[in-house]
């Protein structure tokens, strides 16, 4: 049976130009911390990775810092820090912060310290974009990079996380990017790699297919790929609306992600719906899918007052720069036929 | 000009086997923690490189934690405790430890109190074999992991680190191995992934990598691949005697890796010989080489009560698996030319 993968939020495909990356990088034999040819060919690898990641992230003249994940960035951008956030953010930030940030039920998050604050850019759930506040501690840009334009020298951030997998890019390595001059306390010591904040010989392939990842995101946002998705995104949810006209649509009428649509049919469980599309064919998620298996009732959707009921029966479809329209298509219908059987069933 | 890499030490070049593994995990489309098929596919290739990991490392029933590195792992390990080590632990552990454990001209370190105490399996520059205590906090067993026999749960030891880029997996991925039951707390903290005790998306082809790479390596050991490495080490170590007879083997009595040649021709700096070496087609390192940049006097060496002379005019050469006669000889060649017009100059 052919797939139809819709989980982008989740994990995109490895892009083309990020496998050829990593295919080249396989070859180069040395450690970037040794001083012979293998080792400077290794250095100038990461180095020019780094600069494609800066240019694509408008963070030329910031410090990128290379780690194993948004969430480990986000572990060294927070730890030991006294920081407010929302509870709209990602468990790797909710973990560190004091989840006492007011969240409207258009999911917009007011931040009344910014320099003592962290404020994600766009939820993973319902693609709700924030407006970031002036002076900002720490952004968590993962999954906006990528999807919408976004400069880290505009943002008003001192700090910003960001991950290759949400862009095409390998699972395994993402970024903490700093405004330069910025004091971090390293957490893993020892070769002093990454300007001494971030032990450790580096994830090469991880790095070289991070930097093509996004070279080629950015190339695909500035030739208005994301402009085609949000149509299908719309043309997904208006094609649900027309027939099951009570189904809620999360943050519909907020600035949203352009690829994501989060919503829920009350009553028919998300891990339900999200079971009975993978037996279909089709990948989509409930609730955060960067959870280790963890399947339960929406943190993000109650955070924006919506009751149990609602919070536990809403899935997430998020579409990526090689969605068709068939695919959209095909993936509305057999909802709609599954929800007509679940209302049958419940009676 | 064709070159000839003997830094295994500092990193081995990716295995065959390695990169097939990785070439096909980049087709995984999946978050390991998405509950669909492609989700549950990536969660699967996680798990048997896991599976493969703890096999090749005679850990079956220990637990493997994927961290990006072993240096990360020693933060895992170390980070908050009070442990004592030797001088002549990598940076990575050195950087969380009192060294305040003795090490003999041997390089041999007495550990009066294993249960708060660290010892590397073998030391990366020298070679030094040790003799590990029963009930040993943690073992850095890096570089041993791979070129002898090793298996942790015969170790004695409470916790343990490796790397995949040692044995010819790919940088940028390791595991800290513990006895099951081990209390450890997470320094990466998020989505819960490895059992709640290092969150973060998994580096998908990194453990692949890994995973392919520790099976490999263990088969070429059992095949006595590391026998004969031993003996082209030998050649090499008795080709220099011969001629310069002044040099100095560090650890050449003791019980060392197979692999590795450390050895100093006082008075001519082993940075200068790693550069001369290098533009003569030679990749081997100076010092220790997971370092970013630092070429120094040898803290190992001074460590074993070498003086500064010696301590910073020592090379490691580490041979590995694909390593030939002919490279062996051609090294000792070119060194002896190189070392005898330093002599004349310096005469």
């Amino acid at each position: 049976m052919s797939r139809t993968y819709l989980d982008y939020n989740a994990t995109a495909p490895l892009r083309g130009e990020a496998r050829d990356a990593i295919i080249a990088a396989m070859d180069v034999v040395g450690n970037p911390s040794s001083v012979h040819a293998e080792g400077r060919a290794a250095k100038a690898l990461v180095e020019r990775a780094r600069a494609q990641v800066a240019a694509a992230f408008g963070a030329d003249g910031a410090d990128v810092i290379f780690t194993s994940s948004a969430t480990e960035a986000a572990a060294l951008a927070l730890m030991g820090k006294d920081v407010h956030g929302a509870e709209v953010e990602h468990d790797a930030v909710l973990s560190w912060v004091s989840s006492d940030l007011d969240v409207a039920s258009t999911g917009a998050v007011t931040v009344p310290d910014p320099a003592h604050s962290t404020l994600q850019l766009a939820n993973s759930e319902t693609g709700v974009v924030q407006n970031l506040p002036e002076g900002l501690l720490l952004s968590d840009m993962t999954q906006a990079f990528g999807k919408i334009p976004v400069a880290f020298n505009w943002s008003g951030c001192q700090m910003a996380m960001i991950s290759a997998h949400k862009i095409g890019g390998p699972k395994g390595i993402g970024a903490l990017v700093v405004k330069r001059g910025t004091d971090i306390q390293a957490h893993i010591k020892g070769g002093g790699q990454e300007m001494g904040r971030r032990s450790g010989t580096e994830n090469v392939i991880g790095i070289a297919g991070f930097g093509a990842a996004a070279e080629a995101a950015a190339r695909d946002l500035a030739d208005g790929k994301w402009a085609q998705i949000e149509k299908l995104r719309n043309i997904l949810e208006n094609s649900i609306a027309e027939v099951e006209k009570h189904t809620i649509f999360v943050g519909s009428g907020e600035n949203r992600l352009p690829n994501t649509s989060c919503f829920a049919a009350p009553g028919w469980k998300g891990e339900t719906q999200v079971m009975q599309m993978d037996l279909a064919g089709f990948a989509v998620s409930a609730g955060s899918a960067c959870s280790s298996g963890k399947v339960r009732a929406s943190r993000v959707l109650r955070a924006m007052g919506y009751d149990d009921e609602v919070a536990s029966s809403a899935i997430r479809v998020s579409l990526g720069p090689d969605t068709t329209e068939d695919e959209i298509h095909r993936f509305a219908e057999v909802w709609l036929a599954k929800h007509k059987k679940f209302r049958a069933r419940a009676g």
